[in-house]
């Protein structure tokens, strides 16, 4: 998987092209989000600029884009929430970079924020960019109905908090000094990585006026995915290159964190994210071939290089 | 001023008992909002407890409730607004004490988190309290029409991101290395403290349907009792001591950065901000006794020894 699989080799034709075009829209929507002023605040600009613009994978925006494209959701919507997740994910990724976390010099083969300018200007950068997400959640342009945008911001505030991604980095932390057990380091990931992956698809069905009870075949892709999704990443960190993933490899065993890998072997590892794989697939058997750039997602999840 | 007189000295009854009453059921609150989980995400939600329970003056939920009282909004409303404006300037002592920033050890006579914790716990455990504060917000327990819940959190994006409190933040780094005017540094203190206070009491107006056009009179009492806090902070951190403020005080001076003070001097300082709190109190001149405890607050924010 990983190691051997170049982009090319395995990204069908149908997913690149829209991993291509939603990454152009992410940097495109940063741009205009993140005008620099002529002030004593240009360097917070700066520092936003140089973490959410020209890199990743866009992996959320493109979720809740085919999610939402399921229930013929106008684009300009899915666009908006998608840069919202963005801008928290991004955020989360200035903080977790920072010395006093995981202290990581590379981040999506550039300089991390505190690197390239310095903590504090990281802390803000981070905190900016989260303020910016709900903003942009909570405007008209988001949506015309306030109950769907004020359900977005709901849900998006639960995925991240403590309940969620800062839940699960604080599990994160504590994974160094103590040893987790398999249900643990699961449930860690569940939070840390799975909430906002989980978000991405239910703001999906939360544009399409799809109801809770609605969005089961959905949430059961999204904890699948979330969890392959992790899995691969694990085995990125194991077996990955320096080069393609943009970040330093080999630092969850050196930490002596349990992952999915330290605990159930590469092999088994690879195994589980496969049989999860088609795990969320078989969640999308109601839909028809309208599901088919979800079906590539999810494929793609683990068999992707970085 | 500050140094001269004690709370018991100036506070008149009705706004001592105000006071009391809004920090009790801040404490309330928080309480609620954070119980500890029996799980590996424990100390996180026992260092926000830290930083936000007992303690702080409750400035911000007390202007929520005062501007909300006027048009006659549940208090229900008005103390879960205050509830998450509180979580963001919780979140923001803790992210600006740390080394990179403030480098603090003391905040509201206690350790500071990343003291009491470490400095990973603090940067997570503000970025919960963030998200926490638009989660709230959204609810729909907050107000039962949803319109007004987006616009709360349209605005508090705005007030406490990077065009907001976060702008403010960024140039009071920058304040540390260049020399800035007096319209910088009143520009810098709108956006650091003053942002967050007008949202205060912009919330309160849009808890009670108030029209953009009809929350002037409140816009310019913001305004000005934001300064006059912000002067009286910096005539505190020259004059005050610090078993009052429960913060280091000589701090400004020391990192040779430009304040009110430093560029007017104590007397003219003290001067401008009694004019400010004249001024705040003109702009409340339609409203009738309803409005007496935002006029007592007004002349307690120059008052207050803490």
């Amino acid at each position: 998987m990983p190691a051997e699989a170049g982009m090319g080799a395995v990204v069908p034709l149908g997913l690149k092209a829209a991993l291509d075009e939603i990454a152009a829209e992410v940097d495109r929507g940063f741009d205009r989000l993140l005008p620099v002023p002529n002030d004593p605040r240009r360097n917070l600009y700066e520092a936003m600029r140089h973490a959410a613009i020209g890199g990743g994978k866009r992996m959320r925006p493109l979720l809740v884009r085919a999610a939402a494209d399921l229930f013929k959701v106008d684009p300009i919507c899915s666009g908006r929430v998608g840069l919202a997740i963005e801008c928290v994910h991004v955020y989360s990724l200035i903080h977790d970079d920072m010395p006093c976390m995981d202290d990581d010099d590379l981040r999506r083969g550039r300089p991390t924020v505190h690197r390239a300018f310095d903590e504090a200007t990281a802390v803000l950068a981070g905190d900016s960019l989260h303020a910016l997400a709900f903003e942009i959640l909570a405007e008209p342009e988001t949506h015309p109905d306030p109950f769907i945008r004020a359900e977005l911001v709901t849900e998006l505030g639960r995925a991240s908090g403590p309940a969620g991604m800062a839940g699960g980095q604080m599990m994160d932390l504590v994974a160094e000094t103590e040893t987790f057990d398999l249900p643990t380091v699961t449930r860690l990931q569940q939070l840390k990585t799975g909430a906002l992956i989980a978000f991405s698809l239910e703001a999906g069905a939360i544009l399409g006026h799809v109801p809770p009870e609605g969005r089961r075949a959905l949430r059961g892709y999204a904890r699948d995915i979330g969890l392959a999704f992790q899995i691969a990443d694990d085995l990125l960190d194991v077996e990955g290159q320096e080069e393609l993933t943009g970040k330093a490899v080999g630092k969850d065993a050196v930490a002596g964190k349990a992952t999915f890998v330290s605990l159930l072997g590469v092999e088994r590892a690879k195994a589980q994210a496969a049989m999860l794989v088609e795990q969320a697939i078989g969640h999308l058997a109601s839909f028809g071939p309208e599901a088919d750039l979800l079906r590539a997602i999810a494929r793609y999840v683990v068999e992707r290089d970085r």
